[in-house]
């Protein structure tokens, strides 16, 4: 009876026998390591109220646009897999689907939450959709697999939600108050809803911000006062990071007249395109400086054009599976905001892409200098095993391992965190296998190293 | 005796004995299925009229630019490689720049061609010049060699060519007519003469068309109506694609008056470049609107320079080798198209791309969330082995294997088909094995999968 | 007891046993062949007068700034990295920062350095700092470790230096006319700093350039005939090739009356960024003009990001490891140049790029139509074993071997010139090595092949 796929000792390790035989060393070294997770999307209240996972479907599918896109290129209407459609109609379609995520990484972190968390053997299927589900539904019903119970028998140490700054942090404080639960769970401040003036609730974000959390001043100075407040309230309960999803990495220094001036012009809903772009990129330079005075690392995740089809965002709204990379330039874009900040003292700034292109180009060699500078995990599309390899390839050579960021899974899919970490932890025990086989590094600084990229590289990074 | 490298069994597939002996599997599974060709450019009164091929030259070197244009880097005139040069001469030439083929794609189409279809042992060379040329003409002088032969011979099922709109497909009628002609040869719609309004004939095209095709309306309305009769004439001699070599992957959307506007001022000779690329872009969102209402596929290639060597273009003409990709960018460009037919039913829009930073940064993402985006194999410099699993490695995480086109062989040189499609089934080969042997699918599950890139993806994607 | 890294045989090479074998035998081709160095910025003063290298701080820190970098991003100021920070202390800030280079291009060359040329066993580390620095410095101090014994140990046959175009070229004079020393130290002709109208010192070089040599004119014409003057002193001085470090690649043919206006409005102060990119652009033109004239083969390196971090420059002036790469389009910035000079009888261009993803997509094109241009090797960042495999893997199916530069080690650091043209034949050995293993080409052809980019390449193309 061949091996599954799911639980195959060697998955994801390379072909060559030898390479793989230290491959295999690295990775028990490191297997068994806790769950070190500083950047994603779970919601903190899931842990908190430890209330059961409704259904496969809510659980799997729904809200994980990586899943529900695929199903939609296949020709599903959206509408089918809204959670108005009906769970089990909805596991139905994606077990029709199921072939088409072969080779993909979603399909990988599915396939082995189906193995490992759920004990389903073999793969889906349209005959055994229905099987599927009640076989998951019993589980979820059981007290194993409450979210506390998982998160425990997940190994993790530290999980970071990421949270709006007016967010009262009530989960994550209940969380820490409590002597029944052992893990970190960390609020990350990610601010763009009041950054982006062309967010549509920008406006109103804004003066809700100002009048709950300013210094008592009204206008731009109130609210950079009170993204200041925020961001302590934020370091207050643990938080290490604030995180920008933004358009662009530009960045631009403005003196306070104009920014103010931009400030007014997007209240008064009379700002321009280039006037978003402008204050964006000012506002990302203002929280430079914020993390050089209060600590949290700053991560930045450009590049990404959301809501790429409009019919689609205004039936079902954002997180719909369609934003779609561009490419980017982080040499000239972030150059303002390094100028004055990148030998900064403990300044800790992550850069991410979805496009690659700047692994090598920009990223590597910014890192290779500035000391703030460190260069993001790939993420999104790009955090699956090739394009992982592909990335300590483009990075390493110019960077080194020391100047990357550790493992990010960015991920709202809560019981595909093990999979996900397991396999970020197999292709680093990949491409450090391959450079012991070439003889670029010894086969002892490796254990050393990997060592380094899965546990201390986050910790040090993440400031944790 | 060692093995040619022409006829090795083992040729393109990876080194690894244990990752070879999967591929090998896999590619007996797909070794003899039928050829299926949905783009290229073989003159279909070729295969009508079945006249044998000329000489040597004329039929392997200079209607391929792709050869041609090496041979001019060694520093041989383009005027030595014209036909009217000789064709002894210019094989001369040819065999003298052969080791200049070495780890070329050409070279390796070519060295198949010489050992498998002409049975030449060994390789060319300037000492052997004549040799190889009179061994070759000896056989194209053979009934065997007459191009339906061939045609049968290569186990070709479907061929599309690559047509003018306002082409009568006489040739197309006449083999669907022929009961002793067995293949399915069909005409495919490529409007870029009528299109492109910085196309030196342009005007005189326009006028053509309106003047033969047009429901009786003069001026923008009769182009639109005439272009849409043409693509109905196409689509009953059996066309099921439509072909758009663009400058860039600019669409837009410009109501009639504007579009109409545009249209007059360039047939009166006062249109700019941006008018240009304004007219270009709207015209591929109206052929995407004629697409989903007549179903051809459409498939856009954008992204070369065309004719980059002024001097050359002038004394030889186009397609003579210096055509030079450049950067391009999908996501914003294709928006206005995507937005209104991205998810229109049995819409099927192949993209293809020269710049293969595309390919995990927007074709994927693109192709992995809208039903109508297939992503095109890889094209021109990039349907190398190299290329072809940098493709596989860039789109296969994100979109899986279902959201492909399958091979593409876009030639001229008809006796290279085989080997074409041959390297790209030892490459799908190749791709899966890996990921076989890496564990990330399972060998049954390969063997469905190289199935269906090779056989059932094309026919599925074209509508064959 | 383990071999060292640094002395291993199999050092680079594949780790596939099969492919191993034929990369081995490969390498031993090309393993003893002389070196030939077409680009680099050793100082020939150095080996004219041979003097003993001061200490190991001077010799292999700090004027290498792929060195410095990483130890500054490592938080070290780079205060404490100049030369009058004291040798010792900075040997101890690299030795801390040593297993930092753990899998980069500097890393390696190091390595080798310190075990094969001064003897130093297993690896640096901070508790050996001071050992390791008076192991070495006691090297230095021995004959055998003169610059004129090492030139010679390397077996470096010919070595090109950067030099300012008005250098009297005394020292490479003085070599040349020195029967005791046999190799060929070369001249390059590199006018950035007469030719960048940003460059702080523009206008009083380009007042000395015309009164020391221009042919009597003044302004413009002065200062082209100046130019064109000194070049032809370089060529009689034995230089081969003039090369350019510009921002970007763009070229542009100016008319005279254009080009003089531009030429004064930048000696008056008045050019705007417009005004220095034409005329950038221009004299890029005007260059190649020279070269079509005079021979010297035209190196073009555009796409860094000059001194990125103003208060680094401010305070320690350039080449401080903050030069970051950009993306750049040769495609149509390079085309007025071709267009007049692409197929130019003897005229080289080779061209270099930062930016990875313009090997496949432009330069592979560009190289594998016009007889002029040659692909240049990865070069600064992409001078490292991944980097260059993928470059061959980007170029090779286009272009083949042919319009390839070979080798170029670019270096200040003379000590690592073995080691980084010997990790570059180890590359060739394995990507060759792997088209074997692949049938791809013939082993028999490819012990050719290597001879072909190890030797006869930067002979051919650099017109040794």
């Amino acid at each position: 009876m061949p091996e599954s796929l799911a639980t195959h000792p060697d998955r994801l390790l390379p072909a060559d026998p030898g390479t793989r035989r230290i491959a295999r060393s690295l990775l028990e070294r490191v297997q068994d390591l806790p769950i070190i997770s500083p950047h994603g999307h779970v919601d903190a209240s899931v842990l908190e109220k430890d209330t059961p996972f409704p259904d496969p479907a809510a659980l799997l599918v729904t809200p994980d646009h990586y899943v529900t896109r695929l199903i939609h290129a296949s020709g599903v209407g959206m509408d089918r897999l809204q959670p108005d459609a009906g769970a089990r109609e909805i596991w139905r379609h994606f077990c029709r689907a199921w072939p088409l995520f072969d080779g993909t990484a979603s399909g990988y972190w599915l396939r082995t939450q189906f193995q490992t968390v759920f004990g389903l053997p073999g793969e889906l299927s349209a005959e055994t959709a229905d099987a599927s589900f009640d076989a998951i539904s019993a589980k979820l019903a059981e007290p194993g697999f409450r979210p506390r119970e998982l998160f425990k028998n997940f190994n993790i140490e530290v999980l970071a939600t990421t949270d709006d700054p007016l967010d009262d942090l009530a989960s994550h404080r209940a969380l820490a108050a409590d002597p029944s639960f052992h893990g970190r769970v960390l609020p990350t401040f990610r601010p763009d809803a009041y950054v982006n003036i062309a967010h549509p609730s920008w406006a109103a974000n804004v003066e809700r911000l100002i009048s709950e959390a300013s210094d008592g001043g009204k206008g731009y100075r109130g609210y950079i006062s009170a993204l200041e407040n925020r961001r302590r309230y934020f370091v207050e309960h643990g938080a290490v990071s604030a995180d920008h999803g933004v358009r662009t990495p530009a960045t631009l220094k403005l003196d306070d007249a104009d920014a103010e001036g931009l400030f007014e012009r997007a209240l008064s809903g009379t700002a321009s395109a280039q006037d978003r772009d402008a204050f964006e990129a000012h506002m990302m330079y203002q929280m430079a400086r914020m993390s050089v005075e209060d600590g949290l690392v700053m991560t930045l995740h450009p590049g990404s054009f959301r809501n790429h089809h409009g019919p689609t965002f205004e039936a079902f709204g954002g997180d719909t599976g369609n934003d779609i990379p561009f490419a980017i330039n982080y040499t000239e874009a972030v150059r303002p905001l390094l100028q004055d900040f990148g030998t900064a003292k403990d300044f800790h700034l992550v850069l991410f892409t979805l496009d690659e292109t700047v692994f090598s180009r920009e990223l590597a060699p910014l890192a290779g200098f500035y000391p703030s500078v460190y260069v993001g995990a790939p993420w999104w599309f790009l955090d699956a095993p090739d394009a992982m390899l592909r990335f300590r390839s483009a990075v390493t050579e110019t960077a080194g391992f020391s100047r990357t960021s550790g493992f990010i899974d960015d991920t709202r899919a809560f019981c595909s965190i093990p999979a996900r970490h397991n396999a970020s932890r197999r292709i680093e025990a990949s491409f450090l296998a391959r450079l012991v086989a070439e003889h670029r590094i010894s086969e002892d600084r490796a254990h050393e190293l990997i060592v380094d990229v899965v546990d201390t590289a986050p910790r040090r990074v993440f400031k944790l």
